[in-house]
């Protein structure tokens, strides 16, 4: 198993691999990022080089204390195995090295397994417009109708 | 008229507009560039306060003497009297105060009208894998069956 940063030959196999990841959900993840946030985003790979998990980020431009998780994904065959954190805890890492002090990222309210996940990784959720079943939500975050939860995490230059 | 740097409040705007200037077709443009690349994003609005017109784009965090334009839109009743121009040159103008030197973006081989205006703006075609209809294409480069025609430009200091 290797971890790396991505690279721009890394969207083909990614974006092939999305769509089985996600039980044929079409999600879009444009090429932009493995060309231009490559050294906020990783790759892990298995020892036959196929990928297995990748995390795609950036440092906000406007707010450069800040940085953004977009995109997460690990096999379906690698889940469970701590693989998301470990791509999480690497994009903290390398972040804290641009003094960045929080970082974000969103989810659907129907996402129960990511709003599991993000808390106990601590990340709070952000106080919203309203509750759905004892969540905070932002309404229309996403555009009219796609509600989003929000979620924040401070970085301890310690920890 | 207006013409300002994107807020993120413009994204419900900007994406419920979006379906209209484009007949329908459903472009999909995530909200994280009205929150995080705020100082390369432009809106134009008309005295009624209406977003006419807008551009989305970022320097690159991998290579930071580049610079990339990813979505950009103007009314159709306002189209023809240079509105496009005058957001490419604002961002033009913004980037080179951060020591970018060059300005990518692409397109799809249909839109003839986005390759003529990019060319008439000064924007040269990257030589690609494949010729159709005499320009230069990259195969694949939008994910499997996708091609692309990619376009660069440098950026004249003295311009």
């Amino acid at each position: 198993m290797q971890i790396r940063h991505c690279r721009s030959d890394d969207y083909l196999n990614v974006s092939s691999v999305i769509k089985t990841w996600w039980n044929g959900r079409d999600m879009k993840l444009p090429r932009l990022f493995f060309e231009h946030f490559q050294n906020t985003s990783f790759i892990i790979e298995n020892d036959a080089q196929e990928v297995i998990g990748f995390l795609i980020g950036f440092i906000s431009q406007s707010q450069p204390n800040e940085a953004y998780i977009h995109f997460v994904g690990v096999h379906p065959e690698y889940r469970k195995k701590g693989l998301a954190q470990k791509l999480y805890d690497l994009f903290f890492l390398e972040v804290k090295m641009h003094d960045v002090h929080q970082v974000r990222c969103i989810t659907s309210i129907i996402n129960k397994q990511s709003i599991a996940f993000h808390t106990r990784i601590g990340f709070e959720i952000v106080n919203g417009d309203k509750e759905i079943e004892g969540i905070q939500v932002h309404s229309n975050h996403g555009g009219e109708g796609v509600d989003r939860v929000l979620f924040v995490k401070g970085l301890n230059e310690f920890e």
